[in-house]
């Protein structure tokens, strides 16, 4: 039978348009044409609005990857899955993580469950459906296939997420109007009524429904943004008005997978809980020791993916913050998710993306970490 | 004998003008005319040059003290220290602690150490010995003077120094050298070579040098800010251009205290390095569990104060950081510290001040942390 | 007859709590409990939502405001209207302008119309009106009120209408909500869907339609903040979560005073528009020479208000601006119109407030601006 | 005889690596690999330090370059003189100016001046001389002979200098302080003290000497930086840790130039002075009507370079302001300078850098304004 064998390989960035670390992948075989899944990676800059470090990446990736797979730059797309979160403030390093699957044949399923990779591509998402109903069914859809891509059949197995939807534009908004149709915002930031977020957040609720973390019947397109109890505990969604479709990534555990390394996942309950974290590890499969990762255990960490949604509340355990009050909260925001991982994991090449205010990524005040490990 | 019984008492702040947390502490009996002997706190805003939130608590508290000690507004310096850091950025609650010491005649020393406060006002410092060896030995001189008033003799009792020392201005530099003097900087800010980074490293050598971290031979007007091995573990320093003589408060255990309380400090070895902040609890006291602070020992923590300077290089356990080319660093820094505190204590009402790049408090890429905590 | 006398007398502030200019006024009895109408001003410090120097201004002028007029604090928004504007990027120098009316007995109206001043408060709006056509009829009908009081029958001689309304909290959104009613946004911010922009904006159409300038007609719920073709050329409006009612100050000029002070108004047409701001001193009565505003004449100039709402199109005069995507665009913003003001009238002590993007003050890309002059 | 006729053409940038309108110049045969001196431009982004989109304009344009001449990336600038100022905040259009110089053979030289353009590198410059007299001088030298290419040889007929000079590294200071050699400033900043404003600032002067507008008797190491009534009314100087020599480019107006075009300058008394701005288009040659530019003869106007250096008081006109005490005064500073120019030419597309205190470039408290307009 047919299994696969995923790696991911951490590289730092020296700057956004180095590829040097992808090519000594390349040149070593480790990445090829026909083994390069996902570019997944956090970039050299302030992860504002004109950030050009992530404009600037974008293209140097898509650039390379066309030469690696030798198709025009237009279509690296149809190929390998592109997700890149702008800013790297405090201790989050720059760096890009490459996601191969390779497929070999082995006489029988491995005795134990190891990283699968899958990704699908969704129906395509009309601008009055963003946000909406139709986007939650459309991505949990697409969710379902994914896992169906990666030889996960039990939604436990699933331990990560990656979402990228349409988002709302100008011209979509047009689009949808001139056909008699509403949408959801003409707020096309990240604010709180934003566009941006009510797309990403549908995305997130639309992987809890393939996953049976959000029962249907509490689904409806009022919920979005409003009841912060439905949640996904493994759902990292992002949106960009160029799309029409979603893209969905899905990484989990299976025994179709002979791959060296797991991945686990678990959630911090507010944003200072440092256990949140640690559990991510040892869910993964890292041993503790006197209540921390062991020192020698920790090099078998390989990567960790979390998020860092700012809480909704002022408050955290009681205390009063100002964190909502601040003009740069969402770069703060950010830069503490990566004080977090950093202070637990010992290292700064963690992707942490987020900063904006309350999400369905994640309980409410609190947020996902997952972690990929190698088998010992 | 008499013998000291210091307490410290954390007040949130609801806004910068809040001395509600103080008035109770007074209606209560527990704050009073003869015990204040210092009000330590973290003040609402953005830490910046235009914070206004620091100026107006600092008018408020001053207007508080005064209607408490039943003296002019400006005669409180006298009589109670104030060392008010602005900027909250983050998960740190702005705060007022309150220190009283009262005097308590007993029949013979304690049997263990407790905390103990002293403090001492130094020479006058003119601005051609800020930031140089005239600021370092008035510095020395008044921290021994300190600790003579809080009834410490052994250096190793001593684990914290807050001081604030005169900075230079446009008036004072044309002083000096009106007088044939020269002054150390004639950049007025807290930048790398700012006269104000001048003022707080040198104050800090001045605290090495009492407590016989930083021996003499080794000190010179042209170490400071250049030889960063030089350095105190327990110097909390800041200045103003509006002072004209050095002030300390040491904070120790020493058996002349009956106190509740007891401190201890530890360093962090880099910016990430939480073990540093288990360490300072530890050693102040706190039982631990599983590696971790015990969560019901947790409640004798009376509070945490930490530095976070940013270290001078861009390097964090060998991977690359972009902090130090971020508009943003200063307030970043400062957040990253009190995250790092809190996700140790579980708490926000932290003590952090920092955001400046290297230091002499502390070792190179380190940060000092100091805990107060009830003996149990 | 009684006709009213109106005074204008703008005092520089040195920083948040200085009242020494507003009480040398007071000492030289031009400013008395009588005669004080308003306080309008610019308030040092960022402009952004954790400014403090605007909540100690408003802190410290209540205060002297009580003492002045021998009433409890909390008594002084009865008789004297405050309108204080955070944050001073640039060229804007920070100052309170004091505005008095007396009344004064003369045996004819004045031969030519001068500056007048006339408020009222709206009727209750409740928070389900906020944003919405409830609001527009109320301030509408205040404003007609303030009219009367200000003793201007023609809307053409009304230069300047400056509203403070309710906003929304969130509070007042459970009272609405829990009553049965909806409301216009949750977003409690002033970004492009947030309730504090839709609450000025109604107020803005309220001013438009009292005066004339927006037809009843067109005007309904889902215009507001979507139809930019309607707007007032002399609103000036804030709001408040704190705030029940509306209030409302008129200026204009009117053959019933006998101030010594004219105001006029004008409207620039993008955001570079210097022919605008010198429309404006046209239109108050300063000579021109050369297309300048003449040098001596200048000093007759009072002070000018003006608003510096960001354009919603990236364009200006065909050629891309980036304003839009800058982090700092609120305060850049309002800076920009600071620098647009000040390089007309070779002075800093202009009020200027905005930063937010799109409003129904003022034509689309175009900003309000009003000079008070003294006759000559 | 041979005479050079320069063109200047300004693209707008639709982003950083948009070199569409130099690639349309180059198939209108307008730019050539024969006639390209400079590329002079305003880059989209935040200026800031972690800025990519200047990093990223100058790899699209050293790559278009080389294609252009038909050279390896790293020769360009042998050739091609780029001058990159990042960060286009509020009214700054980001675009890119291709200045170009053909030679022709006349019978006689033009019986008026017109621009001419002259371009040289000068000695190398040691890390010890940074921000000191040796590079004062060897930029004057530089100067001078770029004069000589341009054919100017009346310092009256120069208007504007753009030098790029070596600024100071960790590792050049290493090197020099080897050799026995200080350094001018151990911060290497562009902060007040720091080694990148001294760099520019000892370059300006180097322009100043060579023009004879600072008389060299007056020049010292310890001028530079705080002798502000020594300036250039004409050099815009920049400075970068990887150069060796300075490169100088000089515009003027000669009789050796048959040039469509003429430049003029003049300068700000104050930040707020558009009476400077004005002065600068009519001394390039643009009629005025009414005291302002005439509408019809704007057309004329071929490009603006403006300095926007922030001033060392806090006093603008008598009055204060508080842009000294901004986080964001480099940025807002920038941001003022470019509404101060295009509010007197009613374009965006004007080369505006600054936002530091205090220059050379400039006199005290005022700014560098040079137009280029085409002769009618």
């Amino acid at each position: 039978m047919k299994v696969q064998r995923v790696e991911m390989f951490v590289c730092p960035s020296a700057t956004p348009s180095d590829t040097s670390g992808l090519q000594a992948l390349a040149d070593a075989g480790k990445v090829t044409r026909d083994n390069l899944v996902a570019l997944v990676g956090k970039t050299d800059g302030t992860g504002f609005h004109d950030d050009w470090g992530r404009v600037w990446a974008d293209a140097a990736l898509r650039e390379w990857t066309a030469g690696l797979l030798g198709v025009p730059k237009d279509e690296v797309a149809k190929h390998v899955i592109f997700v890149l979160s702008g800013g790297c403030p405090g201790v989050i390093t720059p760096h890009i993580a490459a996601v191969t699957r390779d497929w070999v044949e082995v006489g029988q399923p491995g005795s134990e469950k190891r990283l699968a990779v899958g990704r699908a591509g969704s129906d395509a998402i009309p601008p009055e459906e963003v946000g909406r109903m139709g986007m939650i069914r459309k991505v949990a859809a697409a969710t379902e296939e994914a896992m169906k891509d990666a030889g996960i059949t039990d939604p436990k197995d699933v331990h990560l997420v990656m979402v990228k939807v349409p988002g709302l534009t100008v011209g979509s908004i047009k689009d949808a109007e001139s056909r008699g149709h509403t949408v959801v915002s003409h707020d096309l930031t990240f604010g709180p009524e934003g566009a941006g977020s009510y797309a990403n957040d549908a995305a997130a609720l639309g992987v809890g429904l393939a996953l049976g973390e959000v029962p249907e019947s509490k689904l409806a397109d009022d919920v979005v943004r409003r009841d912060w109890n439905l949640y996904s505990e493994v759902a990292m969604t992002s949106s960009g008005g160029e799309k029409r479709h979603g893209e969905v990534v899905v990484f989990g555990n299976s025994t179709a997978s002979v791959s060296a390394l797991r991945i686990g996942h678990a959630v911090t309950r507010d944003f200072i809980d440092a256990a949140g974290v640690r559990d991510a590890l040892r869910v993964a499969g890292l041993k503790f020791k006197d209540g921390l990762p062991d020192e020698a255990d920790l090099q078998r960490l390989v990567h960790v993916f979390a998020k860092s949604v700012i809480p909704g509340s002022d408050q955290v355990r009681g205390q009063h913050i100002t964190l909502l009050d601040d003009h740069n909260a969402y770069q703060i925001g950010k830069a503490l998710g990566g004080m977090l991982v950093a202070s637990v994991t010992g290292r700064t090449t963690n992707y942490v993306s987020g900063g904006e205010r309350n999400s369905h990524q994640g309980p409410p005040g609190g947020n996902i970490v997952a972690a990929v490990v190698r088998a010992d």
